[in-house]
């Protein structure tokens, strides 16, 4: 038998530094932003109009963040969690620089977590993860941590190191284009009036529509994305799990919630950093999503009276419409309707 | 709780002469063009090759008519028609300039009708509509017609305007591209040698193919076009209705039987005019589409020597292959296997 | 009733030396080879990244041979195999020169073998056929033969025609692009550092992923090559059958294999001839699919040290792991769970 194909790393296969460059370089086109409209219905305005990223200031159309950032961390699966028991979170994810129509990204990692489990049967791996385009330049880095398998529960553990991060990216870390100019932003472009200075802290917005789920809409999302993540293709490996069926991939549900929240949030512009999130409870073929919104912080930009910051909080939400929740938890434990936890920070356009 | 979604407009919201700017302008391009072809397998050459279309005179490669027009459609739901009972028709649908592949479109609607219902519960309202590129020129015009929920029974009725709409798009008004040279039109490249004199009034073509849908391929086709009425995405929602499940949009089934029916009108080009149209029955994932066409009249354009237009009647048609259909109406009432009486005028090569 | 339609072409339809040009052109672009990712989650480095593809010589990112080769044979279906009852084999399929993205293909068929069945009812039809490019330069050709079915049973067989097929196409035959250097390969881009020094004759290869098949993958698919077999849409259509249902497009089949072989095999850059192969048993939705390689042979190229190739066997298994499978034959005659027997060869990169 060939030892061609490998069986993925396991939690004694990380140590602390550890860097990898991750396969394969990926262009990412009109194709690909095509499909992505084709599987969330996202009608973000950026993203969908060349002319109108050219009117911003845009020097060429520029890809969905959520689409750059599925694809890239779709590269990072084949190293770091084929063999993950549980994503456990995200943190500290920005998005320094825009991803161009036509860029192409490849993804690099370094382990700078590790703590294994106290019976010695897994481990939580914690990486940095980095996307660079064409021109070596970093496009986006976040943090995630994942529970990994070992292969020989007999081996010692390593030292335990828990990185520290942050609750959220500040607002002086955003990444905000130099280019990006919205004194004259129009709101008819976008179907809504309401701006930065309308939405405050602690408003909740409950995002009317829902979107059913199919089998081959996540899985064309998942190879999209070049996610080898066997759990949401084999459906005869799932059948003998506890899931007992395909897993959709959490980031399709951030997607299907982003463009959900549409409705609400039509000005909500580019995602400027994702601050945190859990997938909370699993999403299957036929669940039906829903969106609600919190606005837990707004800022200021340095130096910008055209942009404001929205701290966010998306709740995703399957089979039940965000009036038929009641409490997203009870008693710390989340809703069995509640898949998606995420604190993340949008920039949107002030009034002039 | 948060006013920031929008429950769309009611009957009561539209006013004669009342004008809509539709959100979100969409660049359309090579990838929306693949999709097109994934979701309905139209092999329509036009838009198919670049090439082709280039010695037939277009300056670039167009987007097929449907593709466009779904897209445009799409932009005036949220406006128009995300409380309808019903979509009544469409009439007088024009094309006055092409859409090309990396064209950006928006639209725009004007109130040209209102009629509230009897029973005080809806209305009907007409509007036109029109999709303007990004170089704010007309690529398309049509008029449809909705039933609407009122909000408020209690509101008095509007004054009652019908509008006078035309049976079809006459002849001399039909856009054929100045550029368009058909004198050297090779039925080879299309597989069919009958042309433009070859079709009779009255003729009748059954097209043999019949295509199965399933749930994702009129999810994906709708959301590609960014249409936002619910009940095509939400089965929970659509599970408390008589339907029971989600519907099929309805130009999903235009698009299907326009494919469906290459085989037999092969160098039915370009699509000059949609002159009406009902959906007759719904459409659900598992029905089977299969089309005729009836040739309804034939008419040779002014200056043009290349071209003829044929104006036709196409039947959608679910379960039943047309040889099994029988009557289309009886006593007046559709079967329950035409989900589609359009009628419509293509453009056409002449023997030369 | 209109003569308009064409019901395919019969046993008695065929001579030898009959030439076809198929119809529609077709033009390959960005969005169609997104949508192969999507379709297949092929990480293939060479297709996926302009940048890699051009580091290694190419002129302009390259598609997806297979890509290519389903959308090149699905214009012949119209004329060759409409009325086919199995398609029996290929053989000595080359790719003389890469498709670029732009490109519009079209493709000719020539009959070069006739074989009427015993019985009568049908014969099998052996045809040549070449895609050619928009500058009319060869980019394909493949041999295919196909049990078609007779129309009238009483017309007299044509005389007896088997062609001589290579087993497979020859190291001296096969097209390697003259531009094409791997002299500065990275294993890194690809994440295998396997070569074609390290593949022996004799090894197997047992790919561990598996890939379940949904209704709307295939038939996306199969719409996206415009192929219009029947089968492959109309489920109503093949309930009558033995099938009950809808058959996968054995293409799609071909390309999920590929993809999912890409663990272990990172490195077979390009497919440069289908020597032969089979559809052993159909394929249906719900059907998981995985794949295991044999390497056949190893050859190096003349005056090429950067690259070699290897002759390789795919079996394509439904519903069993290969370390399920046992013998893929017993007496002779196919497992139920081989769905695939193919015989081509890849380039792959030396060590350096």
């Amino acid at each position: 038998m060939s030892g061609k194909t490998d069986a993925g790393n396991f939690f004694e296969d990380f140590s602390l530094g550890q860097t990898f460059a991750h396969a394969t370089p990926r262009t990412l086109g009109a194709g690909e932003a095509a499909l992505y409209v084709a599987l969330t219905g996202s009608r973000h305005a950026i993203a969908n109009s060349g002319p109108l990223a050219h009117a911003l200031g845009y020097p060429a159309r520029p890809a969905d963040e959520l689409l750059a950032f599925h694809i890239a961390f779709g590269k990072t699966v084949a190293d770091i969690s084929l063999n993950a028991v549980a994503n456990l979170g995200y943190a500290d994810a920005r998005f320094p620089r825009p991803v161009f129509l036509g860029d192409t990204l490849r993804a690099e990692s370094t382990v700078i977590g590790l703590k294994e489990n106290r019976d010695g049967e897994a481990g939580v791996v914690w990486v940095r993860s980095t996307a660079i385009n064409q021109n070596d330049r970093d496009v986006m880095t976040w943090v995630r941590w994942v529970m990994v398998k070992k292969r020989d529960r007999a081996r010692a553990p390593p030292p335990v190191v828990v990185p520290t991060l942050p609750t959220h990216v500040a607002a002086r870390d955003l990444a905000v284009p130099g280019f990006l100019d919205c004194r004259e932003f129009e709101t008819a472009l976008t179907g809504s009036a309401w701006l930065w200075e309308d939405y405050q802290p602690g408003e909740i917005i409950d995002h009317p529509a829902g979107m059913t789920l199919d089998e081959s809409d996540h899985s064309f999302a998942t190879r999209l994305y070049q996610n080898p993540a066997r759990l949401h293709f084999d459906a005869r490996l799932m059948r003998d799990t506890a899931f007992g069926r395909r897993l959709v991939y959490g980031g399709h549900v951030i997607s299907v919630c982003r463009a959900l929240a549409h409705e609400g949030l039509e000005n909500a512009l580019l995602i400027a950093a994702i601050n945190g999130g859990t997938h909370c409870n699993p999403t299957f073929a036929g669940d039906t999503l829903y969106c609600r919104h919190e606005v837990l912080e707004k800022w200021e930009l340095p130096g910008r009276d055209d942009l404001g910051a929205l701290r966010l909080r998306m709740l995703g939400l399957k089979d039940r419409a965000p009036a038929e929740l009641g409490a997203p938890k009870i008693d710390g434990k989340y809703s069995p309707h509640v898949v998606l936890d995420l604190d993340y920070t949008v920039l949107m356009p002030r009034h002039h």
